[in-house]
């Protein structure tokens, strides 16, 4: 990477770009990211699938993920009919269904559902009313728990309950970290690059190096 | 994937689980995450540095970036720099600087900072408060613009305008989309396991197909 030309965008030279491409620019800049399909339906019994690539860890202890819905996008179907139910399903996505899966971000009229148009199994478990996708390897069933409007931009946070977990048993370690490479799920960055993965190694919980942190303070524990 | 044996854990299966095993696997089921190191100083001049693996997208117009910070955890020193000063850095990780990274989420006293444990450098960039971790490819200088308090379980949402982009020149794509894995970033899972990442593909943007959305309604245009 030495060997290359750093460069340099100021707030304003990012506010004088393109639409588009201060857009594929801007989302290239949060780093890699989780990337789901969530399933819904309506009172109606009508059904409906997209892809995010927001999910977020809210907390283990409830157990609860967020993700990001922008009301101007066709993520609009998945946040009323999640207020309408209260409930959806996060899925994750392997390298045999990502194709499938980004093809959901296409703008479907609401009578259309994304299973049909993309080929992707409805899975409806017992007690459950949002549709799981069967192709996928990780599943979720959610119980939507607070919206939070993010007024600066208006976008909004999407918290939930996981209610439900399905997974590969084989991917569960003994110390309960789930192993979703095994599992086969990919990532994603920008707004349509898709990646499968590679660990280089898990690490040990950090603890400080007393000899390290105390250096600076010029007493060295020996 | 077949081959194994599908696992099921309900909401009450994951709150009687030990705390620390319930940890590992609720953070392993939001998929990969992003993961970046946040430098930060206080009106002391004191720096901070610390590994966060909730960065999430929140805007491109304008360009909002944001994180999750516990107020219970070692993030405290960060966000409490970041509302002193109004400034902070987001630097990505890559694979030769990982394990330093992570070693920032010890314990150490607010006196001691990470950069100096870990043997990071501190790169104090004109007209910027906050440092940036000069070994970072990719590196953002950030400036805060809100809290939201996420009441469900204390944790608090951090919203950032980009303010400052640092990248290397030949990572640039035509179209702005910016190749973070060509600048080696990595990714993380759980609390604690790092990959690399290979591309798949870099899809279009869909549009519906209008047969396969139209089949089902019962008219076929050709």
């Amino acid at each position: 990477m030495e060997s290359t030309t750093q460069r340099y965008l100021s707030f304003v030279d990012l506010m004088g770009l393109e639409q588009r491409y201060r857009a594929a620019f801007v989302n290239s800049l949060s780093g890699f990211k989780s990337v789901a399909l969530i399933g819904t339906t309506n009172n109606l019994k009508q059904t409906n699938l997209a892809i995010f690539n927001s999910l977020i860890h809210i907390g283990a202890n409830p157990p609860y993920i967020g993700f990001i819905s922008r009301p101007d996008s066709v993520d609009r179907h998945t946040l009323s009919n999640i207020i309408e139910t209260g409930f959806y399903t996060i899925n994750h996505i392997h390298e045999e269904i990502y194709q499938q899966a980004h093809q959901t971000s296409a703008r479907y009229d609401k009578d259309v559902s994304e299973f049909d148009a993309t080929k992707l199994t409805a899975d409806f478990k017992k007690g459950f009313v949002a549709p799981f996708v069967k192709e996928s390897h990780i599943q979720l069933g959610v119980q939507f728990k607070e919206r939070i409007n993010i007024t600066t931009n208006n976008t909004v946070l999407v918290i939930g309950q996981i209610n439900q977990v399905y997974f590969p048993n084989n991917c569960l370690c003994e110390d309960g970290f789930l192993d979703i490479e095994k599992a086969k799920s990919i990532t994603c960055s920008g707004l349509d690059s898709y990646h499968s993965t590679s660990r280089l190694s898990r690490l040990k919980y950090a603890k400080p190096n007393i000899e390290t942190a105390h250096a600076k303070l010029g007493y060295i524990e020996k």
